[in-house]
């Protein structure tokens, strides 16, 4: 029988790095791992999940109310976790996905104002107990997270959320560190205000630390 | 200020007469009631929502994880409460609603096994908390309301839904029965087993008794 996956997720505001992050840890990991690695990030190319992600980002829906987005965010995640990230874990493998249930408590529950404890229950319909083994938080100040958005891309590829002000990103941080106090087994705070370098080599360490049975290469 | 309207849901098992009975009914309402009357059904013409019941209905769609299903209708359902039936109660009309929650914990919640428990508590997220005023619970064994839909509708038009089991529709009617139960106040059986002309008289009757000083004209 081969031996579940681990199944870790990213999270952090945007401009924290993530996605370099995820890149460069999964090439040095790959090289010492004895589970094979999956990275991945809703809607993960699943049909059902891509639909759901075209009506929450179809710019013509302009009436969308917070809740009903909410509502999808959750059913695409649900249809990424059952078509892919469990089977994934299933057949052995290690699984990185690029947020997952924090980002809709921090964005929808809290930034947006809908409320934690109701996003995070609704989305434990959705992700049924299959909560990450280890969540990496990215923690980078709102202004950092937010002047690196603005370098690194032209005006018009911002997204919708990229555009909300300061004050709305001031609170997804916030909300990310109160999850962090109300998980601190599950959820770990790397500094991203770092260079990526050592972003990633904290984030190395602290996976050979919590897992060093895995490291057998 | 225009006094808020009421808001009425007719629930049942498929086959228990619901899109004919509302018709009749509204026809004998509309001429005796002082609030106008807006008859609905989700999606309702939302284009958000209709978008949604595409995700849900897409026959390529066959890996659709039944949680998945029940998010989605619970976010067409958001929309269409948000856009239709909340503005229309807020300007004083009655709102007809062709099925509502109680339908998604009968059929998502009981018949399909997620559970009726979870089903009520994520619609809860959706609905946050406006209850139908007054539910129309038509009762009709599963067998009398599967043998009406297969005697009006051709084998090509039946629907997934349709397709399913007696069992499964009699697990359905067990479901609204326990409903009943738990929610005397709102929700009123009627027994859908008689002539249609009995069934709209009956509603009519139950409507009249408990709001008596809507029917003004």
């Amino acid at each position: 029988m081969v031996e579940k996956g681990l199944f870790i997720t990213i999270e952090g505001p945007d401009g924290a790095g993530k996605s370099t992050v995820i890149k460069k840890l999964v090439e040095i990991l790959s090289r010492e791992l004895s589970q094979s690695i999956v990275t991945t990030r809703e809607p993960g190319g699943i049909p059902i999940s891509e639909k759901i992600r075209e009506v929450i980002l179809n710019p013509t829906h302009t009436m969308m109310d917070e809740r009903t987005e909410a509502l999808l965010y959750a059913a695409a995640r649900r249809q990424h976790l059952i078509e892919k990230i469990l089977p994934a874990l299933d057949s052995g493998n290690m699984v990185f996905c690029d947020r997952f249930i924090d980002s809709s408590i921090a964005y929808q529950g809290a930034a947006r104002g809908i409320g934690v404890k109701e996003v995070r229950q609704m989305n434990d319909f959705a992700i049924e107990g299959h909560y990450p083994d280890l969540t990496l938080y990215l923690d980078v100040e709102a202004s950092v997270g937010l002047s690196r958005i603005n370098k690194g891309r032209k005006e018009e590829e911002l997204d919708r959320l990229d555009k909300e002000s300061l004050a709305f990103h001031e609170k997804v941080r916030a909300a990310y560190l109160d999850l962090l106090e109300e998980e601190p087994n599950r959820i770990k705070k790397i500094d991203a205000s770092e260079s990526i370098e050592n972003v990633v080599n904290n984030c190395y360490t602290l996976i050979k630390e919590t897992y060093p049975m895995l490291f057998t290469k």
